[in-house]
């Protein structure tokens, strides 16, 4: 670094195209070091370590005692890489991959996620600071099966914060929630399993049932929880192993969980052998903790998910599961058989951001934002006669119906094609009965185009009606 | 940060003392901010810095408006937490089990990763700050799909090297090798089915194949690849649907592929519909490269497998695979599906690393190492009777034969008792025919104490034969 960036870019510019113009052939040795230096005009060293970076990129192979080769062709990344897939299916992964996959130009408002410049940047950059000059082992080592000590502790007070008593040794780091989740289908579930789900719900839930070959069975959520009386008719037809939902505010309809409904909820699966999957990864957005199935029944049948995708990054992997004591062992097990270690550096950035004394105040300001825009956004959907079904308490999401009963995957469809990616209704029911429903994120539509393309592609599907 | 971090400091170590001693108890208000700062002498600002980290710990909890309360009772982590478990049976996840929840103080010749101080530091720390100092996006946004395209541009190129053809398309980040393994084992099998493996193999593997429910069936390991006889044996026997190797250097044999076994091996399987898995985690420790069976076959059957866990940081996760075009993207909505994202954070460090210019320099320091050290263990080890069943070409296992059949197993938790782990070699054997072996790990073996202690376990294994 300390000898001329300049003069080792330009000798590893003349190689580049060397080899583009095919001077120099793949499989064939390059000018030595001293040739090249010779012909170039250039020191030795120079191109000494323009060599070692072509190596270090894979262009070129260091054969010990024989020179630098020209490594084999390799094909160019498709040009097509990025940008919409307008022929897939909508199906219950459609919006991940359309979300994913977009260009940057893309907007989203179908996204599940936060726009990079609402997220704690300062914190996530002082974390990733401190833990550049951090112990070395921190930066090479395995995690511990259960993973880091310090932020399982955290994770146990922050547990207690909505009435959940946990010990640290009852909370097990994963990469995500959603591996989380997975680990506890393939501890408990077998194919062929029933599994009950909230209609609708978060999409993915379905993607991974169906990938455990399980049988998912949809009760129809109302703004207070699941409907009661259907659940228990489900619970009686189906006797399902598992429920899977969300704590808090609910993915995609912003509703939350009332006290009566988790009580009734919890006495109705007293006498079966149901376990509760709860999907915490929205608490930080709550203005006010709604209950937890995990508080009232004292982790019992509740397992307890969450993560950090939301607040913090979804580009540093972690999640976690809280469960009953003697269940531990066993997700260990599975978890160190189908991925081995999780992530020790993702598990020390993690606690350091949620540590910093930044965290909160910045979390305070993103549900204010977020309050804001989801007022603003409400008015601007209404204008176009798109109605929310419900005002959510907190969070991102508005989950709204079409006007005349236009069909959402059609307008989404529509959307896809001018750069707008949407989540249509019937990638969250099991029923398939929101066919006219579309979920939106209000902090990813400060951009004017969400609407005027929106507006277009419904009065598209909704004309001659 | 600005501010007085002492005095800081000072005021949380008296909050904290007063919940140790319950002078603030759990659910309980703590005194105002400006009261505080009265009863302590010091400014409202140091006793609000103080408060929030407080919260952030998750300590004390922030009730906006209504001043801070003491968060509930969290039970201490059990004393007991990291430390052998010396009553578990020795099963496939023995080793990796004693060697990640083993104290500092403990030594693992039995492990299968190199110490802290012998991985790339310097390419590392300077890949964090780089990090730290980037895009946004980078830093909170979900990987693409496939994940970072220059990393699975550089991967392309590194498998040219080794004679595999393959299209960055073809390629997709995952959290670890293993992961990778899994993913393709959920794709490609159902339960009841059939899986090949050496005898012996990387004890993870049967870790892994018991969660998916499959029969493993060994086939004996020679200096030159699987017993090719054999092998045809069991694939008329079974019809097994995959077989799962290692690429280059074997994992615990450090023995390697001949090219006569590889090309006798995939004209075996010609005629039926086996895949093949290689992993291929150690390519960077070869000096020369073996033959890669999926440059033999061109990706047709073959899935090739690697990770930097053990060459760049196993705290760092990422893995890859790459496999023909057209199982490509039900492996990416399997990913989606069962843990949403990839680490984006991780792939970028990976990308830094590898194409540091220093890489390619420490790796040949590390292969200079380890070969110093195959010698000198090796001969440790000669002193006490115990055989290497054959001398490895390159990287960090040496894989040995106890005197008068003493039980592998027996001295493993002989030596655990006295703060070292070792790899029995049954974990490693399906047919469970190499319970008088013992994997070693050269690069742990530096501290004298290994042979003393073994020395000491041996002796009494062996008394009165």
């Amino acid at each position: 670094m300390a000898r001329n960036g300049t003069l080792i870019q330009q000798v590893m510019a003349h190689v580049r195209a060397g080899i583009a113009s095919r001077s120099y052939l793949p499989g064939t040795r390059l000018p030595s070091v001293r040739q090249q230096a010779g012909l170039l005009g250039m020191s030795v060293s120079t191109v000494v370590e323009a060599y070692e970076r072509l190596a270090a990129e894979g262009l070129v192979v260091a054969r010990p005692g024989a020179g630098f080769y020209v490594n084999g062709p390799v094909a160019p990344l498709a040009l097509l890489e990025l940008g919409p897939k307008l022929d897939r299916v909508v199906d219950p992964l459609w919006v991940s991959r359309q979300s994913l996959e977009s260009a940057q130009t893309t907007l989203r408002p179908g996204c599940g996620w936060l726009p990079p410049d609402w997220m704690f940047e300062e914190g996530i950059r002082r974390a990733l600071r401190a833990q550049a000059r951090g112990p070395l082992a921190e930066l090479t080592e395995y995690a511990t099966p259960l993973g880091s000590p310090g932020l399982r502790q955290l994770l146990a007070r922050r547990m207690a914060a909505t009435g959940i008593e946990v010990s640290p040794e009852q909370v097990m780091l994963t990469e995500s929630g959603t591996q989380a989740i997975d680990l506890v289908c393939r501890f408990l579930l077998k194919p062929g399993d029933k599994v009950l789900v909230d209609d609708p719900c978060y999409f993915n839930f379905h993607a991974l049932l169906k990938a455990h070959q399980v049988k998912a069975v949809g009760v129809p959520y109302t703004p207070q929880g699941p409907d009661v009386q259907l659940f228990d008719k489900a619970l009686q037809e189906h006797q399902p192993r598992l429920y899977i939902t969300n704590a808090g505010i609910h993915n995609p309809t912003g509703a939350a969980l009332s006290p009566l409904v988790a009580h009734r909820l919890l006495k109705l699966v007293e006498s079966s052998d149901l376990v509760i999957v709860e999907d915490d990864i929205f608490a930080d957005f709550e203005n006010q903790h709604a209950p937890r199935l995990a508080a009232f029944d004292g982790l019992a049948r509740v397992i307890q998910i969450g993560s950090f995708s939301k607040t913090i990054s979804a580009s540093v992997r972690c999640g976690y599961l809280a469960a009953r004591p003697e269940w531990i062992e066993g997700l260990v097990d599975l978890k160190l058989a189908t991925t081995f270690g999780v992530g020790r550096l993702a598990q020390d950035i993690i606690l350091k951001t949620l540590t910093d004394s930044g965290y909160r105040k910045h979390m305070d300001l993103v549900r204010q934002r977020l309050a804001e825009n989801m007022e603003k956004v409400a008015q601007r959907l209404r204008k176009l006669r798109v109605e929310p079904a419900l005002v959510p308490q907190a969070g991102m999401f508005l989950w709204c119906r079409l006007p005349q009963g236009a069909d959402a995957a059609a307008v989404a469809r529509a959307c896809l094609k001018d750069g707008v990616v949407l989540a249509p209704g019937n990638s969250f029911s099991q029923s398939q009965s929101a066919g006219d429903y579309l979920r939106f994120n209000v902090s990813q539509c400060a951009d004017e185009r969400v609407f005027a393309v929106l507006a277009r592609a419904l009065s598209q599907a909704t004309a001659g009606r």
